[in-house]
């Protein structure tokens, strides 16, 4: 029989009631015929509350430091939460009639690497499964979390029920891997800031990526990856409304594609500049090398023209990197010998996306001009294959997100 | 190094502040240079939540009766309680500076038989606890639960950490096992009837046996059978008064025995009589054949002297069982042939235990003359090697235990 799997997020399993609705639509395709694999995370609240014993375990009342903890505890009190919700759907699939059996991810096993807390899917072993599904037993999986090496539980990092059930799709050769969450599907852009945004039937990986990477937070970056890795069907659509959602997809299943699919954001970037920088062989490692040891995610970056032996160096990183950035760099001063620091921390990032712009020119530069009709000055530059990004003052995302929505007739997309 | 197993039940770790006073206690023995495993229960109300979940999992809103459920998810779903308290005390101990984690009972592996939500222990695989022993890391296990031949997590049932405990102490050889519990040990009778109350410092399994089964619900039934069976010496304190508790250990240890130990009483029972049933061969097997078909624990049974071949039949059982035994014999009135069915249902049982009464006699006749001299009219009379129960009117309970806690010295006792 083909195969589907199914995942939940917590706001769609947050109670009984919302359990026993998943139950249903999971019933639904076991009607349709499918081996069904549903993949839960916790409900909704319950990792953060069990997060928040971790802390108040690692951090006694009067300590004014985060203890470091062992983060194989910590996995294993937070996979409780799985295990729960599992059980849960497990025994409401039985009570309507729909034989199925809970499966944690020791028990599959799904295997992992063993940075625990953080862990990646090695392998999912699939016989076990399969072996229920000849039985007719149809599998509820515990997001979120494997066996590593040490045979202890490990979690996958947060939102990681979306890479779970990607990667047994994958595993069971599933013929598509539906996503259930609290929106509807891939807009065109936020519909908060721009109305007309349009529901995307289609989008390739590769465009999911970029605007995950943006902050459109529909799915996990490395579920997606995964996902384009293996060729999976992601479906993307709503545990509340009963309407198709967006089919991520390889390009080659998207048939009319527009040159542009969406225009994505990110509000909270920072710019950092170093002004009078030696211009030698070296010195972006010697600026950019401690960055990465202090984990700062570098996205931009801009060189300016040399004069006189020296430049100016400008990237951006997330407003919640700028302290360790600024750190870093002020502690490698010496090293890299630059006249001054300046911060800019209040701009966005703001991108168009599109496969099209492979095939299509003049994409770049279209959005240029639409912003500089709207007065809005760019900062940074940065392009890619499928995208256009450009770093801004934030007073004005609002008003580029609309202007380039427009110009680039998203709001008749779909 | 000498190995001391610890309990735990869920009023001592119903929250960060408790679980941090349980590491230092903990913190205390491995100071004294034992190798710890500690057994915890799940946060107090925490598996009363999870068992709620599953009822309405099981019994969908609207629906009057309690569907039949699969112990197998109840066990998975339940299971996570203990499963948060192991990661949660093993990240405190660290805190204070003492290597520890936490392990599942699948992780031991802990193997029980296939019986979910009432399973029992078959063995206890030491070897990886005693590996990380001699790493110096001592141990927080997950009470009440195993994993069943079927690679699925069974429970223990209700109270299983005891038993969880106790058998991990007879596995590992340890040198005692402390159940740590919201009663500072075992007194000479229940001190909210009887103020002068003693504790007693040690007692015997048999005894123990005796009021556990009375109704003193220090220890589970089970776990002290299983501490008589291989010689585990187990102690009973509080976890909230730093004082020694009462040692439960072989009889050989008990120097100084008092000839009764103690009083125990059961509140909640009833009698039923059958009047004039058929005195023939068989009888008995017709009457308490379908009574244990049915579940019902049948305490103390009296048969009458026979007249003109017919006879009448008496027995006790718990307030909880009474219905089903009324269900069961008036179904089975027929086969059994009786003229009718008498209930009792305001009676009580009251006990003197004692180990001492092998060796002494007349303390029966010394307990029925007491209670001959404060008026109570005792109904049923039921005798061990140990112990002598009567069934009397539940109104004079009170008056009983304390006649017979001051007729046998236990004011003194200790």
């Amino acid at each position: 029989m083909p195969r589907l799997v199914m995942k939940f997020g917590g706001t769609s399993v947050a109670d009984m009631e919302r359990i026993r609705a998943v139950a249903q639509k999971v019933k639904r395709e076991v009607d349709n015929g499918y081996d069904v694999a549903v993949v839960v995370s916790a409900m909704a609240g319950e990792t953060n509350k069990l997060v928040g014993f971790v802390r108040d375990a690692a951090q006694p009342p009067g300590c004014d430091h985060m203890g470091l903890y062992d983060a194989r505890e910590y996995d294993a009190i937070v996979a409780s939460g799985e295990q729960v919700t599992s059980g849960l759907l497990a025994l409401a699939l039985q009570e309507m009639g729909v034989p199925a059996r809970s499966w944690q991810g020791w028990q599959i096993p799904i295997r992992t690497t063993s940075a625990h807390g953080a862990a990646r899917i090695e392998k999912i072993e699939t016989a076990n499964l399969e072996a229920k599904f000849a039985e007719g037993l149809h599998a509820v999986v515990a997001g979120f979390q494997g066996l590593a090496e040490d045979n202890r539980i490990a979690t996958l990092g947060r939102g990681g029920s979306d890479t779970s059930a990607v990667a047994l799709a994958a595993a069971l050769g599933a013929e598509r891997c539906d996503i259930y969450t609290d929106v509807d599907g891939v807009y065109t852009t936020d519909p908060r800031i721009e109305r007309r945004a349009a529901k995307l039937h289609r989008i390739s990986y590769e465009e999911m990526l970029e605007l995950a990477s943006m902050g459109a937070k529909v799915l996990q970056t490395r579920s997606v990856e995964l996902a384009m890795r293996y060729k999976v069907r992601l479906q993307v659509l709503s545990s509340f409304v009963d309407a198709p959602g967006t089919l991520v997809c390889d390009e080659e299943e998207i048939l009319e594609q527009n040159v542009v699919s969406g225009v994505a954001y990110s509000r909270d970037e920072a710019k950092v500049t170093l002004l009078s920088v030696a211009d030698r062989p070296g010195v972006a490692a010697a600026i950019f090398g401690p960055l990465a040891d202090a984990g700062v995610n570098v996205d931009m970056i801009v060189q300016n023209i040399s004069e006189d032996g020296r430049t100016d160096m400008t990237f951006s990183c997330s407003m919640d990197d700028l302290p360790r950035a600024r750190h870093a760099l002020e502690k490698a001063a010496e090293s890299i010998s630059y006249r001054e620091l300046v911060v800019d921390d209040a701009v966005a990032k703001v991108s168009v996306v599109g496969i099209g712009m492979r095939s299509h020119t003049g994409v770049a530069q279209k959005a240029f001009q639409v912003l500089a009709n709207e007065g809005v000055n760019i900062k940074v530059i940065n392009t890619s294959e499928i995208k256009v990004s450009v770093l801004i003052d934030r007073k004005y995302l609002e008003l580029a997100v609309q202007a380039l929505h427009a110009a680039f007739d998203l709001d008749k997309a779909a």
